[in-house]
């Protein structure tokens, strides 16, 4: 079995020495920089291309000989990508997050007879994968929660921030409306809106804003209640609103001196310097996910709470982010691989988690790795809407 | 007795009208705008003449027919300004706050005998009086301290801040270190540093922080502990240090795109649209200026604490700002036209105060425009350095 992981970045990184170290499968890495291509050479079983995927024709070339793709580029290059592999009836995980909406290329992959994972992630991955698990298995599902975040072990002012990906991507995260359910119905937010403070053992109080974050869940889920936040130290919020409303953010060009000057190109370049992840920096994962609703054959509404701390991997020098990102994508490559899993179309997380025994799959891998879920039942008592 | 204005903004349009009320000066404003002139015309006490004083030639010959200046051009204009009336020969009441050291020009002020008080606004200005005041008088003063700060009434989001100048100026003296005097040593600490909280009656709680507003004192006096504080409503450290942290006050150019863009440029253009205190917006002044030491004749420390909380005046329109800086200055030119202030050169506003009968002519003119000072006594226990 030949798999190939387009972008060799954190995540594509993870993703690659976790599947070579299978033993099974031949790995190859596509990505344009040979710097960063240079760090597989030392592992025999993974294979490199120098390639910049910016073409559709590129992409379609470099996976034609392969049994399965990881889509592991920029968003902004996911969608063409996603495409350009469907058109070449290549089945793909794909962790890109691609703005687009996925579900366009349904029918084309239906029709090629692919099996396109997205949104494989973390959050949108995980999160999708429970909520879809359990509303397979109860009688209804009352509600979904979700709150997750990637923060620093190390609280280094004036931030308290490190982000793994572009602080162009994050800006967009805070400006972007959030949409959620409540009583059925599809309400829009402001980011960065309902800030609330949670306590999160082993790692105290944080933060909870408003994020578009359900995606997917929006059209593919029918619970009436709805909603994702994003997690940050405290004080996050305030300090990202006070450039906001600034408009620090803005992309309109203005006028300074005799330039013409998006304020968010400014913004975005001073904050990576701010924001930027490097190696040094250690990382952790925080999520927490509720789903509530009623069992078959019960009366009484239970929930379910998931929780997730994951830190930084010492000894491989993994990011926590590479991590659970890459796990949870490395876990989903190997049920197709196994054919355990196929769906021709557009397969958001939700659908895999839908089938019981992929969802006990991936959680099982993603726990031999450390990235293990503690799992609590309680009775719901009424907290109104 | 003839007096000109130079400058028609906000401070000179104060000046001028308060001058004109008085019938015996012939009051002439010099400004570079015909619209700001305009504003002039319905006052026929005052003249009006459209120049741009950005030259010095332009300056002496405006001023040739007068008998006293006003300087209230902004403070990049202000030292070549006061070079050049300085170098006509003609006394000078200074409120540009211009960043070079004035006593520079000492020398030459002394030469062309002329009697030129710079700084001459609320802090510096008033404050500096009052510090000159008890100098004199008393046996010696161990303390001086002072905060001060220009707000709007209405504490609009985000900032909760306007300003009477531009955001340049301000943010100037949010990255300009401050020297404060500590145990007879000139101390530099940060801008913005040593916050701290203080009440003030009939505003609330503001905080207080480091700025470099001692300017004069600093080589004037000889007070072993001095220091200046800047008031903003609280928080406004938080957000200044959140914009100063991620190096959008920084004056190098950073590439963004195909622009060179020093993002201090950016940084006062937004904050322009966000800080402008504009003609509907309401200002207020508030001040607190300690002076600790012991009487003549005395043993016994003592502390007298004057408190200004001055607000935007609804008949005429007139800010706060202007009217508490401009008022201070006109106080001054009636000195100097009276002659009962003459001080061949640079004369601080320190060396006003150090007169009782001027200090005294001041604070009864200002009392008689609204700008009061509650003045009060108390022993001073001890509280360390």
């Amino acid at each position: 079995m030949n798999i190939i992981v387009l972008g060799g970045g954190r995540v594509g990184t993870a993703v690659a020495l976790d599947l070579e170290k299978d033993g099974k499968f031949g790995v190859t890495v596509a990505d344009q920089s040979e710097r960063i291509l240079e760090k597989f050479h030392e592992h025999h079983g993974i294979a490199t291309i120098q390639v910049h995927l910016d073409d559709p024709r590129k992409v379609r070339r470099v996976v034609r000989r392969c049994d399965l793709v990881i889509g592991a580029l920029p968003g902004a290059m996911g969608f063409a990508t996603l495409e350009a592999v469907i058109a070449e009836g290549k089945n793909i995980v794909d962790i890109s997050f691609c703005p687009e909406d996925p579900f366009l290329l349904d029918g084309a992959a239906k029709e090629a007879g692919v099996t396109a994972v997205v949104d494989c992630g973390v959050a949108p991955g995980l999160s999708n994968m429970i909520l879809g698990h359990h509303d397979a298995t109860m009688d209804r599902v009352d509600r979904f929660e979700c709150a997750v975040g990637g923060l620093p072990e190390e609280r280094t002012p004036a931030w308290e921030f490190k982000a793994a990906y572009s602080p162009a991507d994050v800006i967009e995260g805070y400006t972007r409306p959030a949409r959620l359910v409540e009583d059925g119905k599809l309400i829009v937010r402001p980011a960065l809106s309902d800030t609330e403070q949670i306590e999160f053992p082993g790692i105290g109080t944080l933060e909870a804003f408003n994020t578009d974050g359900l995606r997917t869940l929006v059209t593919t889920m029918s619970v009436p209640f709805m909603k994702e936040k994003t997690l940050r130290y405290p004080g996050h919020v305030g300090k990202v609103e006070i450039l906001r409303d600034s408009g620090f953010f803005e992309t309109e060009p203005m006028r300074v001196g005799d330039a013409m000057v998006p304020p968010r190109a400014l913004t975005s370049q001073l904050l990576f310097a701010q924001w930027e992840l490097t190696a040094e920096d250690r990382d952790l994962t925080v999520m927490r996910v509720d789903v509530e609703g009623v069992e078959k054959g019960n009366k009484e509404p239970v929930r379910y709470r998931y929780e997730l701390l994951d830190r930084y991997d010492e000894p491989t020098k993994t990011s926590s982010m590479a991590r659970t990102t890459g796990y949870a994508c490395t876990a989903v490559a190997r049920l197709i691989e196994a054919g355990a899993y196929e769906h021709h179309g557009i397969s958001p997380p939700e659908f895999i988690g839908r089938e019981s025994k992929c969802f006990e799959a991936v959680m099982t891998d993603l726990a031999a790795r450390g990235v293990v879920f503690d799992k609590t039942t309680s009775v719901v008592s009424d907290h109104g809407g």
